[in-house]
């Protein structure tokens, strides 16, 4: 479904929840990319899983050094319907480096070469529901998998407010996989339940990846394709921000993420 | 209004508008309290504007140097109601170092004595309503002037998603009548509109307060009162984090914010 809202501009609603909205994308899309991609040097291979608007695409394609850019996406519909109606989120498939496979994450995954991703964003739908396999250990296998040695992986995580259980567990399957640094980090986003998400920032053996400490910036001006709007929301300090946890939520992640 | 909800528990609102609930109110209670008392050495003398509720007092108790509480409430059934609903929050009031005053908080702060506070909190309702008059110049003057030199005022301030218009106003304001720092810091509470609220965080000409950079830790437990229970949201990594700002918020508040 989309809507004309009052206050967010039109909203993008999958299976009555929530997807996006004009006026807040920003803040979901440009912390799910950047995240990883600017805590990586020269990020060139990402796999975007899911993100069927577009919006992902937008902001990887912001980095230069990014050569290539997979997505796939299950529900050809949400491609369509965001070029029709969100043509702002929907212009990240106008880059020539985007190749759009419609399918099954899972399948692809599975089928991705050994090592060949620098960082793979999956920008799912909640872990109750059609996308539940995004979240389990065999998926985050594969993950590992097509990642390259200290390649990084970001998935949405969803809310401490509310789902500080299925963190809990997210976060162990992510401990038990990823070799290197496991980290949680958080941003406003007001039209999602509690007005926050949160999203894993996981690497896999191989060089060391410091998540808190941004060595890729993409806020300076050099570094971004001269053609895209400037970013919204993002910005290096709130990359480092977006790691510290109120105490409620750091006691309960910290005991499982920490070795 | 009361009402008990499915996820928030227990929920008071004034005028159609939450003022808070028994899940998040923790987060603006903590941040609303601990960003000022913080910032500076040994607060001693405090001054709360509305907060009728009790739980800034509650907040402000765990700082063992405080040696008295004001608090200047004007609508008498929010202590009340708080009293007989909230007592988890209502706490604040059987602190020793309290002292309410019910009545006009403009008045209030006019007849205080000149440079007697540390910290002057206002936890006050919206500024468009009946709170208006404590976002405006003359209500600043009045703070600063009840201020020590170095002291500080912590005042809410609205949402950066929906009211950067509001914002703008306050920050000028506040620009204007105070001479040390004037900064602008935010935190998460799912139940307020769009899910964020600000603060401004301003202190008087004198010994310099540095509020990115706090240097009166609450959150080891030395510092705290015994018998408090403990922070469940502030520490000192959310404190820093809070003055990060969406690069959208940066430029409208650093370009007014800024000498």
């Amino acid at each position: 479904m989309v809507f004309q809202s009052a206050t967010y501009g039109k909203v993008l609603v999958l299976d009555g929840v929530i997807q996006l909205t004009e006026r807040d994308e920003c803040a979901y899309q440009e912390m799910i990319t950047h995240l990883p991609l600017c805590s990586i040097p020269n990020p060139k291979k990402v796999l975007v899983i899911g993100g069927g608007d577009g919006g992902v695409l937008r902001e990887v394609a912001r980095h230069s050094s990014v050569e290539h850019i997979d997505i796939c996406e299950i529900d050809k519909m949400v491609v369509d319907v965001s070029k029709q109606h969100f043509p702002d989120v929907a212009i990240g498939y106008e880059d020539p480096r985007v190749t759009l496979h419609v399918g099954d994450g899972v399948a692809f995954l599975k089928a991705a070469q050994e090592g060949s991703y620098d960082a793979v964003i999956v920008d799912s739908s909640d872990p109750i529901g059609p996308a539940e396999e995004l979240f389990k250990k065999p998926f985050f296998e594969s993950v590992a998998k097509a990642l390259r040695p200290g390649g990084v992986m970001c998935t949405q995580a969803e809310s401490i407010w509310l789902h500080m259980d299925i963190i809990e567990g997210i976060v162990e399957n992510c401990r038990q996989v990823f070799k290197g640094s496991v980290n949680y980090a958080w941003t406003t986003v007001p039209t999602y339940p509690s007005g926050v998400i949160g999203f894993m920032l996981c690497s896999t053996e191989g060089p060391e990846v410091d998540f808190k400490n941004p060595i890729n910036p993409i806020d300076v001006q050099e570094n971004q394709i001269k053609s895209t709007i400037p970013l919204k929301f993002y910005n290096q300090e709130i990359h480092a921000a977006a790691f510290c946890l109120p105490s409620f939520a750091k006691k309960v992640i910290e005991s499982k993420a920490e070795k």
